[in-house]
């Protein structure tokens, strides 16, 4: 891994007086999707994405998991959609407290620059000024072309990347910091990328911290370095389909904050007496591969010996508790179904005033048997399934399974709320 | 307000069994941007876009203030990026932990609809290749328009809304929830409008639970319903500048739902025995518009009569705990400032740890009077400011002011973390 404590990207520039040094590279694409050629482990593969569609991290359809699989922007169900949120939280708290210095911001998705060159970019159009051109009739071939020209060249483009926001804010940003380096700015949301036929490229962050088998980095070959950045390391993930990379760290040199600023060196020179403008570093991550990854990563295949020493075959998402999107289910066991979900819902409620995301499976109204329902919330990734039957309305008491051990426990209804609690605060930081 | 607990809303769409009734309707324009013929009190709006851009929240720049002020998306200060968040967490947590059965969605930004109508709409266009197609000497003029107009009808459309989104992802939803209604569907992102010269209105949420003099509603006269909706609802803010609406509530049938699924019924139909097709309601705001609501409310301009009766002017941002982005500011008063320094970095690490966000105003090494101080971060809508000082090396004591009361209190360095970290869950819901 990293040696200086890179630990979950998004787009984190950070300006620092010296300039940091190269290594030797090794090779690996960086805009490909290696699924759709997926040589791999093709069962794996199929497991991981049926059990994403089914239990609803990922919407149905055959082009929406391969948007996820390329790591594109898809559509996300609830589950996927909270999996997301957590990740982004995460990422966002470590980055911005990490270190005193380093500020969020929000900056434009698209930008208006009549100068900028027109090659190579999306446009934002508005079909109906197009089409109004198209239709003059007094227009000559060659003032249609030249009208149309003009309309592309001033319509605004979607940013690509995080970096030139983060330059054009340098200037207030190093008066926030009273003119002492370094400080970072981080910033999170949709970014664009024109491919064929593919549209939006959400650029996004992950946390990378875990030191696993699956994780490894390595030196963006000279050839793929992006824009004036002299150096590049990327964090890679071994997906089943083949390794991707999720966030890449850049070293860009100053080149790029002197041109935002037309080289006016003295706004950008920073207290400390030197003369010399600041460099740059900077951090992206693609927040739906991170997604991809922490789902692909957590996805265990667990064989077990029942007590007649059959095997049993059990899938679990064994996402970290704060990133699984479901904290706790609610079921009901045997008994008078009325009040057993008066009792849930009220737990429920509890749960909630608590920020304890819970699912209600007491809703469902198919009856299910306890195996059907541990191997539903274990591939949902939930962590405790707590079921109340008769003898809660008896005695109080009802049972909590855990999904990593699974292990059932007896517990007093009273205590439910803050066992959870204490179990997710004590495991709160990834 | 509205009698059935609208609290707050970004886009969030309830599928009823039964449609709502609509009542009379009063006038209020919903797209237009009041602050550009600023009438209103003209020393406040100034007084309150020079606030915001000094302190932080929203960056420097005429036009980004003026896009501020029309609630299309700006460029953030780091502290206007947290507010920002801040607010967002507040809708998402209220809207998805509310009632049991909303769910978080994240669905496309843009869509490839070759069939839809062309008009009336925005279309990422790759430049390349439209430029290719201008540059072809042999094609005829006729040639050319057609080719252009193919290559804009094949352009993904950003979205304007997340109403189709939604009603695209009514089927799955409705397994999940074991066909059983009402169940409703919540997403948040960036929405695309077209409109002169502008970009990117960034669609978002906001909470109007406050129930103040600024805040009020009415109904969507008859000729502002959008698509198939017999009524709509808006929730308006009063700024210095004229009534904005923040966010509005739709009744839309079901005529959208049917035409979105190609009217087969049978995938539509809950199970409660009806055959009916359920009606949707929506909800939606601007959480940019939202952001500049709790700015405006939260400005006070108090005026104290100092001890010798002179009259002092004080502006605070008086934001919701939770919303304030920044809850305490870490500043040394007289002593070795090495020392002093130390003590400060300590605290900030504790804080962060804690998730208190902390500002580190002891990095500041141009020297400030208290008062200044106060002025600075009282503008800043900071909770808490915590002084360090000589003394606090010898007895461990600290200064702790409050914002709200302006009350001083000396405190142990022991409990101060204890002490903020209670304040702000004693007042954790809006």
């Amino acid at each position: 891994m990293l040696s200086y404590g890179v630990r979950n990207v998004l787009s984190r520039c950070t300006l620092t007086p010296t300039p940091r040094r190269a290594t030797p590279a090794a090779r690996l694409s960086g805009r490909h999707c290696s699924s759709a050629s997926s040589g791999g482990d093709v069962d794996r593969v199929s497991a991981l994405l049926q059990l994403c569609v089914d239990r609803h991290y990922v919407s149905p359809g055959h082009t929406n998991t391969e948007r996820f699989q390329c790591g594109t922007s898809c559509i996300y169900g609830p589950l996927g959609t909270e999996l997301r949120r957590n990740l982004l939280e995460q990422w966002w708290r470590s980055v911005t407290t990490s270190t005193a210095q380093v500020f969020g911001i929000s900056t434009l998705s698209s930008s208006e620059d009549p100068a900028a060159e027109a090659r190579g970019r999306l446009r934002m159009v508005e079909s109906d000024r197009l089409l109004r051109v198209l239709e003059q009739p007094e227009l000559s071939r060659e003032q249609l072309v030249q009208e149309v020209q003009a309309l592309i060249q001033r319509s605004p483009s979607p940013r690509t990347n995080f970096l030139q926001g983060a330059l054009e804010q340098f200037v207030p940003s190093l008066e926030l910091v009273n003119r002492k380096l370094p400080f970072g700015l981080a910033e999170s949301g949709l970014c664009f990328q024109p491919s064929d036929g593919s549209v939006a490229g959400s650029l996004g962050t992950t946390e990378t911290e875990v030191v696993e088998e699956n994780f490894s980095s390595s030196d963006v070959p000279v050839e793929e370095l992006e824009g004036a950045a002299s150096r590049g390391v990327r964090i890679i993930y071994s997906f089943p389909w083949g390794q991707e990379p999720l966030e890449t760290l850049w070293s860009r040199g100053h080149a790029e904050l002197l041109q935002t600023h037309k080289g006016v060196r003295s706004k950008l020179q920073c207290r400390d007496g030197r003369k010399s403008v600041p460099h740059v570093v900077s951090l992206t991550g693609n927040m739906d591969r991170g997604v991809m990854a922490f789902l692909s990563n957590s996805l265990q295949q667990l064989v077990k010996e029942d007590g007649k020493q059959k095997l049993l075959r059990r899938k679990v998402l064994k996402l970290h508790p704060v990133l699984a999107p479901v904290k706790v289910a609610l079921d009901i066991g045997r008994g008078a179904t009325m009040e057993l979900r008066q009792v849930c819902e009220g737990l429920l409620q509890e749960f909630m005033e608590d920020k304890i995301s819970a699912w209600p499976g007491y809703l469902e109204t198919l009856p299910t048997s306890m195996e059907e329902l541990n191997t539903k919330y274990d591939e949902m990734g939930v962590l405790f399934t707590v079921v109340v039957s008769e003898n809660t309305l008896e005695s109080g008491l009802l049972q909590v399974r855990s999904r990593d051990t699974t292990v059932r426990e007896t517990k007093h209804i009273s205590e439910i709320k803050n066992f959870l609690s204490r179990y997710i605060t004590a495991v709160d930081d990834i």
